[in-house]
């Protein structure tokens, strides 16, 4: 095979919560999947939502700059919890969303149930399953994820779209708004 | 008085929600605030969420380089129907909010009521009576106000942070996460 023939892609998954934001990347090179990076936004320390929000735009604006990635995944529940605690989650969500619109990052969601069953087989797996599963499967050494335990729901959803990527079931990620409707102008209504 | 000593200030409101977001800048010279723009961002003809998202992203920095609005403030509510809409309308506020993060500008957020009780003494008024006292304070025509009924809670927003402008009791608003840390080191914990 001659270099530069296999298709290289970048994939950051992301998970974004309202105290922790875990976040992995993933490099694909033909068939293969392999972890570049993962870490976890800590958002316990900064007393207002705002400075959370401030901080979760930095931080995803600074891990797109930082690794380029060619496609963004989300974990992205859309039921639970209370009316207000949704709310932040959305603010939180939409946020990551934006620095992603921003460098015009395709993004596609799935569900927490969705990427346990893809990765595990279950969709009701443990924390713990799925971690074990990725540690495995990357080849990653458990004293290496082990600290970053609250990461792994990044990680499992860029894992989770690697194994989704190229297959006829596969959902269709968001390519930019501009990108959509030239593609898509039956989508837009009006 | 002379030229150029009078501070001028120019406000954006925005009331970001999930199909329907109206817009309203003023600006404020003195004591004395005046409509520059109002408008409404449709969002129901794009299909999808991410379309939404993506359009309100690219809007708000649009308005906000057209205007270069010196604060922001945003109509938030906190309560209120079901958990799944209130996830969609946290991501419309978040892209909002992400686009005024992304260019630095402070951002206060108020309550319908708060905003209702600010510009009409009653904080259970309706959006005619809003939109009334409105067309009076700012001497718009009420032919000019029609078109943009829906945009009213948007410039009711500016309104109403202008109201509040240097009152002993106004709202902090948010001077971005660096501004704000560095000037409240004691909010952010451990």
């Amino acid at each position: 095979m001659q270099g530069g023939t296999e298709t290289e892609k970048i994939i950051l998954g992301i998970d974004p919560g309202t105290n922790l934001m875990g976040y992995g990347v993933l490099r694909v090179t033909g068939h293969k999947a392999a972890m570049v990076t993962m870490g976890v936004i800590d958002l316990r320390k900064y007393a207002t939502p705002y400075l959370k929000l401030g901080r979760i735009f930095e931080r995803v604006t600074g891990i797109i700059e930082a690794y380029l990635p060619d496609e963004m995944a989300i974990e992205a529940p859309f039921f639970g919890k209370n009316v207000q605690s949704m709310l932040k989650l959305g603010r939180a969500q939409g946020v990551a969303i934006a620095a992603a619109i921003h460098r015009d990052i395709p993004i596609t969601e799935y569900a927490p149930l969705k990427i346990k069953m893809a990765i595990t087989g279950n969709g009701q797996a443990s924390k713990e399953q799925v971690a074990g599963m990725l540690t495995r499967m990357l080849h990653i050494e458990e004293k290496d994820m082990l600290p970053y335990m609250d990461a792994t729901d990044g990680l499992a959803a860029a894992y989770c779209h690697f194994l989704q990527m190229g297959r006829p079931a596969a959902p269709q990620p968001y390519h930019g708004w501009k990108d959509f409707i030239r593609k898509n102008p039956e989508r837009v209504k009006g």
